[in-house]
């Protein structure tokens, strides 16, 4: 099933490389439909909207309204379990009071020759949610994009989601109402990120769109990036487990099957310094794989993705951990804490044998939004950062202006450029 | 030349937002050329570098060296004017002090029921720096890219730099070794962020490729997103300065000529309250003109996309800044902070009558990378942020997964999540 690899065997490294650069997603070229729906929206506003939804979710507008009203989230709110509605209660104050810690300062100084300088931070003033329909329509991941925006003081957060026959899962409506969505349409696809890009009669722009979608949603916030933000765009998820031989196997076997379920490009991945429990651990993998109602998905991932690592030791991990720079990397050994130190690339890292990655997925506090495909090496997972952007502040007197001219002076002539030495020096005869 | 625009007048909203979204720049669609490029640096790595700087900077890697070596450095060094040595290292200390504020600490804590949260930050392994060639070849910004990459950790710091004949501008040679750039090669273009990006022979790869650069170069910088990170492309320059009639008119039309000497696709725009004040500003905009080596441009973007705009009264001026998100914004006015309390939209702030933005080009000590384009309403500009990555740890113990576990459990299974929920239940009855 999953790939087995020795680092004691001759060819390691260079079958380890191979592993590395293993592509699993299949990128399908839709740019060019996407373009001529994003021309459309733009040109055509709401008109473009009904025409596409009718088309692709068979969702009459003249009949039901594009925007899900207030009336509509209350009862769908009240139709999920008290149970379900406590656990997306518990899951948002969670994600709230950790995101809040994330939230940037402003910093106003001045420095020692009277100099103003300063960052500061302020919340984008609108903000859209594209969440996607049928089976990947999860409640959590709304929580993990909407929570952040709340906290960084957005003040519009703005849901998108494509409903079938004009439905929406109510526990995704119950997660918008519990994480402060502010608006929700029904509509998907490239034509709902077009529209909160740029806008329609019904919708007013946003300034940034975030949330996981289909290549269509991909490829549409690649072309309206510019005229908006986006948050990086997700490729299938991994999970990395770097775990000794004193781990039940069966514990291990099911986390690297909770993300080998998620997709069938996903990828799970156990590092052990013995080989009897990586046997151990294969054997566990098959046969809890045929009790999931995802079996075929997560057998084909574990199949094409997964696979083996035996280390002579458990130092030895933490350098191919590094060069994996996975987005989930679980420490299930007696001295977690000596890894960590080591780690430098990973979206998040699940500490000691109790903490399974996915109550990372939902309750832990941290978010679930992280880079994949080995993007750890130069990126970080959402937050509150993501929600806001900073201004720099820069404020001189004349002394101060006195003080710094000579150099600026030199610079922007070295450099050619005469207005920019001018902008300084015609300021040094005056003073007000 | 410029666009004059009156609030007062009747058609004001509809030309207002028509200049909001006027294209300063035409993207020329060079995808194809730069993709066999990049597949070509993969496939032939070194060779490949060494025919596209033949063909493109005439230069032959047979008799000069792809590295540039330290005694090329120490000696371009040597032969820049002591002045402007001292010009450099100002620059760069300022930077240095600036950005050091701006580096995040890790947050680790335990929260009220002894989960273990936090973020760790770490520095990127290794970041590119791509520095244009010929007039574009700016000193300062090699010490704006490469004093933040050194202030976060980053242990190698790559310069890539085309060298037409070989030549390289000693003074951008003497910024890197201020700046702290650890490795130079003498490549530029499509092919240069290739090397980076993928590594050849020579150059060992990147996970960041940082710096501004052509139309091939922004390409370039798209394609291989992903594979690694990269900043922004920026887009023309701009500066939005907001003034009363008590300034004098030549300081604020040196300040917009400023920007408009940068590029024929700079914009500089006026907002003042005083229409004969903009009359003033507009007479030494076109008498400073003559006067400039870079006339032409300068002329060419003023006429273009310059614009003069009389509002009734100064706090008109905050909501037009808003929607117009400069780069950057001076407040040229008698009470800036009355003004800046509402600006949310701005790439840098320059506070007063003494503070030029063309400080904050070189010696302010806040960085000049910032975000074009309007991108200020979802963006910021270049910072220690750049060059580091956070990783969330969660670590839970028995007690502490004992009480989360009911409601990961209860959103995993309305998510359909069959082997998520297991990875949290298997463990619940079992405690080592």
């Amino acid at each position: 099933m999953a790939v087995w690899l020795e680092q004691a065997g001759d060819d390691f490294e260079a079958r380890f490389a191979a592993f590395l650069t293993t592509k699993r997603e299949v990128s399908e070229d839709v740019n060019a439909t996407v373009k001529a729906i994003i021309d459309d929206v733009r040109a055509r506003g709401d008109a473009a909207l009904a025409e596409y939804s009718l088309k692709f979710d068979g969702l009459d507008f003249a009949t039901t309204s594009m925007r899900v009203t207030q009336a509509e989230i209350d009862a769908a709110f009240a139709s999920v379990s008290p149970e379900l509605i406590d656990a997306l209660r518990l899951a948002a104050e969670r994600i709230e009071r950790h995101h809040a810690r994330q939230m940037p300062k402003d910093d106003i100084y001045e420095d020692a020759i009277g100099v103003g300088l300063g960052s500061r931070w302020t919340a984008i003033d609108a903000v859209g949610l594209y969440v996607p329909g049928g089976t990947a329509s999860y409640p959590s991941s709304v929580l993990m994009n909407a929570v952040p925006a709340r906290v960084a003081g957005v003040p519009r957060v703005v849901m998108v989601v494509p409903a079938q026959g004009g439905a929406i899962n109510p526990t995704v409506l119950a997660a918008a109402k519990i994480g402060g969505v502010t608006e929700i349409y029904r509509i998907g696809g490239a034509q709902a990120v077009a529209a909160l890009a740029y806008g329609t009669e019904t919708i007013a722009p946003v300034a940034k769109i975030v949330g996981p979608g289909n290549a269509y949603v991909a490829a549409a916030k690649r072309q309206v990036f510019g005229t908006v933000g986006i948050d990086m765009i997700a490729g299938p998820s991994e999970v990395l487990v770097i775990a000794d031989k004193d781990n039940n196997p069966d514990w291990i076997a099911a986390d690297l099957l909770a993300q080998a379920e998620h997709d069938r490009g996903a990828q799970s991945i156990l590092i052990t310094d013995d080989a009897a429990f990586a046997r151990s651990v294969e054997t566990a993998v098959e046969r809890q794989l045929n009790t999931l109602t995802r079996a075929e998905t997560a057998a084909a991932s574990w199949q094409d993705f997964g696979a083996l690592i035996i280390v002579p030791d458990l130092n030895a991990a933490v350098p191919l951990a590094n060069r994996i720079a996975a987005e989930h990397l679980e420490l299930a050994v007696a001295d977690p804490d000596a890894l960590m130190a080591g780690i430098r690339n990973a979206g998040a890292i699940f500490i000691g044998r109790h903490t399974p990655e996915v109550i990372g997925d939902y309750v832990g506090g941290s978010n679930h939004v992280l880079p994949t495909a080995r993007s750890a090496r130069f990126s970080s997972g959402l937050s509150v950062l993501d929600f806001v952007k900073r201004t720099s502040i820069l404020r001189l007197g004349p002394e101060q202006l006195k003080q710094l001219a000579p150099a600026a002076i030199a610079l922007a002539t070295s450099e050619g450029l005469d207005a920019h030495a001018r902008s300084v020096a015609i300021r040094l005869n005056l003073e007000d």
